[in-house]
């Protein structure tokens, strides 16, 4: 299998947008590939991740580019779809199908079509959704409250998270929120579900991000810029067992476990992680999923302040879901965005100096993606 | 790249279910599981392909099998999405990544969820959406007056073409409809846009088709059942060129062309296709952009009875979207499986008889995947 390097990178600020996917879709698909050096003629394939925004988005997002007869997929797995199609573009780029392929991440969530009410659930789930337990802040809050009773976790160290990831929002120009949240304020803002208030979730909001992948052999006829290599990706689907809740699914640990193994490499060896901080206790359990801090001992490392960028190892140097935004279809690929940047010394005023090996971890309620990037 | 075949195929007839996509998701895929002789612990990867069902619907339907950590894909091309899922597949299984995978195609459309008001579509489109002109009836029905008034194609011939799906489909007891109908019924039905009349387009309904490919130097292993190979397979996004509207879409063209070039053979080497008929006109059109007969002579094609079984070519062996239904996500799979089913010689009595090579080919607005099978 060859290997594959991240050639372009681009993301449009998260937020509400007026525009339709199909202008955020094509703009900054262009700005992906002007980045990369590489133009619409050149890209052999093209992925779209998307969820429930429509039938072949990808089609239509890409069609201001010009005449193409290229295979487009289209694919959803959620919040993991982005970094679900980098993984199919992998594959086939490994294996000498295609060259060069366009990733698009893309999403409006304006219409709110994302309810559970959408899926044809099994007569067990709908008594679990009419219990109010298929709500994604009841169901964090319930594991917040796990993670106190069993590791002695505070409401400070959880809202300590969200401190922590709008202190870096604030230093980039594409989250969502650029704003520095105090304790009081995150603590004193609306309880949403207890222990979880309003600034310990993330906000619904649109988003695109599109990057460039290229058989690392080829790349030099493209860019001179640094590579980013994709050296290892794991996705997994939920591992029917019965889940250790404050693990919240276990398989981000076989993920993890399945993409270390790829590279030859450990937890150690991580320079800057993206993790999927949909609610601040998520990003305290995967800290200890991810291998970061034994089991139990997520709250100290924030307290510690070893994941704050000038910490041991930054995580969410972008903002996080819980500032960034998490626009769903295009938050795995804004994450890796983020990464490109870091690896390749362009993040600003968050730049973790000198990253070598970044990680990306992502997940919906049944499956979970994590990839690890080097320089 | 390593060859692949397919080694399971199943579907459930096609038609309306109170049932959870997921119990028939979980049902079809254990048959096509059984049919291959392969246990749901020998899959690698699992494909899914549906349209606006809901996140994760490829997890979802598989969890009743048993636990799994494997990569699961959902993959949304509209009515190519099984086949373009299939792809992914092969592509995956060629390199050596995966050796058996499980392609599932499910749709329920009971909720009406696939009206073009889902698009956020740009300006121009939504003028032609408010003259009606995003409805397929519509522009299927111009389609077929063009063709009418360009090569004398007559409504008798249109209206044969449900004829004679409809005389397959009610050979086989997984087609929505297995009842044949006249050519006076199908005439005298209600217009539903000028010249096509209600029994000349695809009827609506739920559906769930099933494959397991497998690396073929594998095979043996599994099962003893006649290899369907995968010979060609091309998937093509809309060629945007100024179309010649009898061609539908210039992109059938090319995608067939391609799978050809893959296979190294023509249309006169086929045995048995299925393609999309999605309206009677529909399948007029595609005689004539895969190339089996001159453009214009599609009409002759139907009066010659070239394309019913017994004749030249036969066409839609399994009553087609007319008359074995269409249910988007699974259309495509369920296209393969009555190919698979040909070129076992399991069909019963709408068998081609020696059926060697198969070729499927399925589209939505802006994607066509051609597929040629071979035994």
């Amino acid at each position: 299998m060859r290997n594959v390097v991240i050639l372009g990178a681009a993301m449009k600020r998260f937020g509400k947008y007026q525009e339709s996917i199909i202008d955020l879709g094509a703009e900054c698909s262009l700005h992906a590939l002007k980045d990369a050096g590489v133009q619409w003629k050149d890209i052999n394939a093209a992925y779209c991740s998307h969820v429930l925004m429509g039938v072949t988005v990808g089609q239509f997002i890409l069609m201001p580019l010009g005449p193409t007869g290229i295979p487009i997929f289209n694919v959803d797995n959620g919040c993991a779809g982005g970094t679900t199609a980098m993984i199919l573009a992998r594959q086939a780029i490994g294996a000498g199908i295609y060259d060069i392929a366009l990733i698009v991440g893309i999403q409006k969530m304006g219409k709110g079509v994302l309810g559970p009410e959408i899926l044809d659930l099994p007569e067990t789930d709908k008594i679990q959704r009419n219990m109010g337990l298929l709500s994604l802040p009841s169901k964090y809050a319930m594991i917040a409250r796990r993670h106190m009773e069993e590791y002695g976790t505070t409401v400070e160290q959880l809202a300590q998270v969200s401190v922590k990831n709008h202190k870096h929002g604030a230093l980039n120009r594409y989250s969502q929120h650029q704003r520095e949240l105090t304790l009081e304020e995150v603590l004193g803002s609306r309880m949403i579900s207890d222990p979880l208030t309003l600034y310990q979730c993330a906000p619904t909001g649109d988003g695109v991000a599109a990057l460039v992948l290229c058989a690392e052999e080829l790349a030099n006829k493209y860019s001179s810029k640094p590579r980013v290599k994709m050296a290892g990706a794991a996705l997994c689907s939920q591992v029917y067992v019965p889940d250790d809740p404050t693990s919240i699914h276990a398989f981000t640990i076989k993920a993890a476990h399945e993409a270390y193994e790829m590279v030859g490499c450990g937890p150690g060896d991580l320079d800057v992680i993206e993790l999927h901080d949909c609610f601040s206790i998520a990003e305290i359990c995967h800290y200890e999923n991810l291998g970061l801090c034994p089991k139990g001992e997520g709250g100290r490392l924030i307290d510690e302040g070893a994941t704050e960028v000038g910490g041991r190892i930054p995580v969410n140097t972008s903002g996080g879901l819980l500032s960034r935004g998490d626009p769903t279809g295009a938050t795995g690929v804004g994450q890796v965005v983020e990464i490109v940047w870091q690896l390749r010394g362009e993040a600003g005023k968050r730049q973790v100096p000198d990253a070598k090996v970044g990680l990306t971890h992502n997940l919906t309620g049944l499956v979970c993606s994590v990839q690890i990037l080097t320089r």
